[in-house]
């Protein structure tokens, strides 16, 4: 039984709220139950220095959190003088995973930097991020085309995110907070449209976890992408 | 005429959420127009050391702004390595303006430390951050006194804080990003409920300013402070 | 009763030293009593990255303390491996301040920047700063003129800075570090020579301060910097 | 057809010579084929404060790569100033599978670090560093029982790790740097002796993959750690 | 032919004048011809973390330059993030010399930090650093004295440093700016009263140097020296 | 007697072991004894920016040791943040001698960066470096040669380094660890092939030292470097 009653393969209510704030080219709100994260694409014409003259473009991502986005304060890593390794491990894996979405050389010399600043975490943040970032990222994609920035769409298809464990031994999707730190396995998967797979991270916090245990825990998470990409195309068809 | 047709003396649309997010002991959407901002009151039962056993609690306060707040994306002050000048002086400013509020003492040694993390600037993010820490450390002290943590209320009254300036040569209240930019003198101004002074920070951007100037801008000051503080105490009476 | 026994209305004795050391453009020691600082100009035929092409130059400034300049030993910044947030309000303060008294578009593509060091503190440090910068920015001007560097003087008339207080209920001019610690407000005032303001910056330091009280204070302020400015004025003529 | 001419499945020649180094309390030298990393085990009669108390003991890993262990040099991070979000990663990841090894109540208030440093660098250094930091824990251990430091041993089993991927069209085990850069999916796993998975990290670099190819690479995974085990448990009894 | 027409074996004029500052326990001005240094020691009842319960005291040094000591602008370290290489060498030269002229254990568990700020540079700012500083710890140990914190002197007796090089082919004592940077040979030496060394520290900057050149240098600096500690001793008597 | 029961005049065996590692263009195990060093040169076919257009070419060094060279563990410099002021006065110290080994405007506007990792610390790292990092420029060079990137030899001589010092009242050549710490005199040496000085470093640990001392210390400095460039020969022979 979990924490929230819902089932083994069943996902927390997602919402997707494009526009949220003002000034970026994709500004999105994704909403994993309790789990909050503002994504903004902000477009620039120009790309990173070692990239210059290759003809092609860039996405990168940067992952935040508020102090008190948690369950007690953060120290604030500007104040701390630097992003920790956690931060670092997830903005690299949120950039990979939108990059995996985008052909690099139709977006020519021009750069897209989703951020993730978390406003309030129950679990699920990375994957919520990739989630949000992708659907901000479509925003900015489709500002580029409108402005003439490109010429062909360099979307390959949209991604999305989920974590999946094993949970008082059982294959779980979608974990929150009261889950993630009980689980004995803690899995976040990345994947396509069409079930091919962009990232897998399993982690066994206290047991190691079988080859079954795993092909459970992908299984789900094949499901629960394939809803959560879902509530992506509806939120950019509205 | 001002660019949102608003009066000299007229500040814009404030709304103060309450309970915006789930986890600090007050947490507070502030909105002065298109300028949004966090703000999340911490409690900690203990002070910085240099505080250890003087018998007195502390309250502290920092400010942040998502990269994509403004109109081009600004660089992660976390990702740079350190908080700019800038920052420093607003979140300095903050603290103080908050210390003014509260009797040290009667708080025992305990610590509030209240984040303000801007999403979204047009202008003035520093006084509605002021104006919304305000009402954060409100419901951490409630808090703290529902709790048991504080038996006396250690609040002294409100407190809170608007722009105010010169634009096209006329004194006007409650500035936004055009008037900002545009401004010949920009000051901002922390009072207290009964109309006394707590900071004022005059600066000429272009021209020097008069004494009348000065004069006119308090006097516009006063009556926006006035405008704010009820919606401040309408916020909490909700 | 003012520990030194001065008039509410009188500033300390004030030196300013010309070519106090060798090397820079325009080098000054200013003291305002016991309080000493080191104030030297340095002229680069260059400015900064952002204002290349745009046809105006720049001055900026950068503040520091001896580790012993204060009554007990403070921590080396380049030791502690960043400027305090203290600090670098105050250099921002101080290059504003300078920036007012000069025409940029005059100077054309080159840069003042003006170091204030403090070598011995006793209240006051960031006013006499700006009191003894703006004579070393003169020199340098100077300089740049007779090098055939700018044609035209850029300078717009001369610039001081002054504290006001209220100390033991009343307003006082010019506190030294006893009144300092123990003054209900403090307020920092830079004005030019035709006694218009560039600068105020008043902060409760216990009790918020009223209308009157703010008034009494700039009658202060105003007279002080008619004082200083002579001062300036006759070490530039001398 | 492999650069190298080695078979799918097949694992580069793999050495590790214990006691390579005089001082630390287990001192290896893995070597991966041409990828070689130095790897130390220390013993410190402590814990870190947030662990103090809890009656247990911690496993933590360092990694780090000489200036000039790649084709062209890298910036030295001493000399930069800080780790880099790859660094961290792989640090993150060696300690997190020594973690998995050991039963840190067994350890008692004792904390054991193992820095791994890379010397000569041909692909596969983090799972290199993982397979030698774990010789090296298991010296370390020793020691401590034989100071009698521990009574009891505290650990649970061989943990071993490989790279495996996809390389023109098919799965590969045991990746050289050649191999590395073109290969379509890189996958790093982490398994103890008797089959189980505790970190499973695979990400595609080109092309997404298939669920098909998932479990082919984890079939060729699990036969290269038990030859790399073999190796271990050689090293150990000799 | 020296530019400034002194003799080889000549010192240029030093002064040295107490009591600089008005803070510290002991604060000295030393001035060798053109180059200008304040020391100040600060007294501190207590030592380092790593020395707490030894039974003894310590002495340490920081150093710095004023930004515009120079002929042109250095960025300030306390700016920059990180004290320089070459400031790192000379205040750890500065500190061993002064640790030598001090029985630690006649300290206590106390410190004097020594600080040496450069304001204006003309050659031989370290070995002018470390005469002067010398002079400071005298001060702040009869404090100590005075004030009863040590019984006993724990003073060895004085210590003092000057720079000798080879210019134009001839070894010279006391180089000024102009003869360092043409110097073929730079060379610091520290000594004793009794005509001991504490530190010897030779540079070839172009040619090496012989033997003989190595003598004639050491000959000039003892000769120096002995002049040196005339200056120091008067000024110490005054 | 000395622990190892070297004479006085005796170095340790050395040992030269080229082409260490793969990628680097010189790369040099060097050990005194149980000292152990990697010295890797690197070519790159720039200098820094303040060189460009001057002609010339540059030779610098980077210093560092592995947490645990030592017998305890050493916090790893890239985790702290920032070089130490030994590891940085060690850096400059391989540079200066290096440089004097190299005519700089032979190697043209290109530049070798030399590398010196100790992996295993028994006193004498500093030594050790310079003469393994010597044998890995002369390879880099020779390299270059080889490659037409310079056309002349710029190599000036051989340059070798040894400590010397006084123990148990006895000069005493290439201290090792135990005698380190006892040393009451340590001096190090750096020469060239033709035995003239390049650097003389001599620091009084405990007492001061005499003329006579640093006499007998020279004599022993240059027999001792005058074996090891043999070492160094021999080795470039073979």
């Amino acid at each position: 039984m979990r924490p929230s009653g819902r089932n083994a393969n069943q996902v927390r209510p997602i919402t997707i709220t494009r526009n949220f704030t003002a000034h970026a080219e994709g500004s999105v709100l994704v909403e994993f139950g309790n789990t909050k994260v503002i994504c903004t694409a902000s477009v620039e014409e120009s790309v990173p220095r070692w990239l210059k003259g290759k003809g092609q473009g860039w996405v990168t991502a940067e992952y935040g959190m508020l102090p008190r986005a948690t369950h007690s304060r953060n120290r604030r890593e500007a104040a701390s003088g630097k992003q920790g390794g956690r931060t670092m491990e997830i903005q690299r894996l949120i950039a990979r995973s939108l990059r995996a979405a985008v052909d690099l050389e139709k977006l020519g010399e021009q750069m897209v930097t989703v951020d993730c600043d978390v406003i309030q975490a129950d679990g699920g943040t990375r994957t919520a991020s990739i989630t949000g970032a992708m659907v901000a990222l479509v925003d900015a994609i489709n500002y580029m085309l409108a402005k003439g920035l490109i010429k062909e769409n360099p979307l390959k298809g949209m991604v999305a995110a989920v974590s999946v464990g094993i949970y008082n031994g059982e294959p779980v999707c979608d974990l929150e907070y009261l889950e993630d730190v009980a689980a004995e396995t803690d899995m976040n998967v990345v994947m396509t449209e069409d079930g091919k797979m962009i990232e897998v991270q399993g982690t066994a916090e206290g047991e190691a976890f079988s080859h079954e245990e795993l092909l459970a825990m992908l299984a789900l998470a094949k499901e629960g992408i394939a809803d959560i990409i879902n509530v992506q195309k509806q939120a950019l068809s509205s």
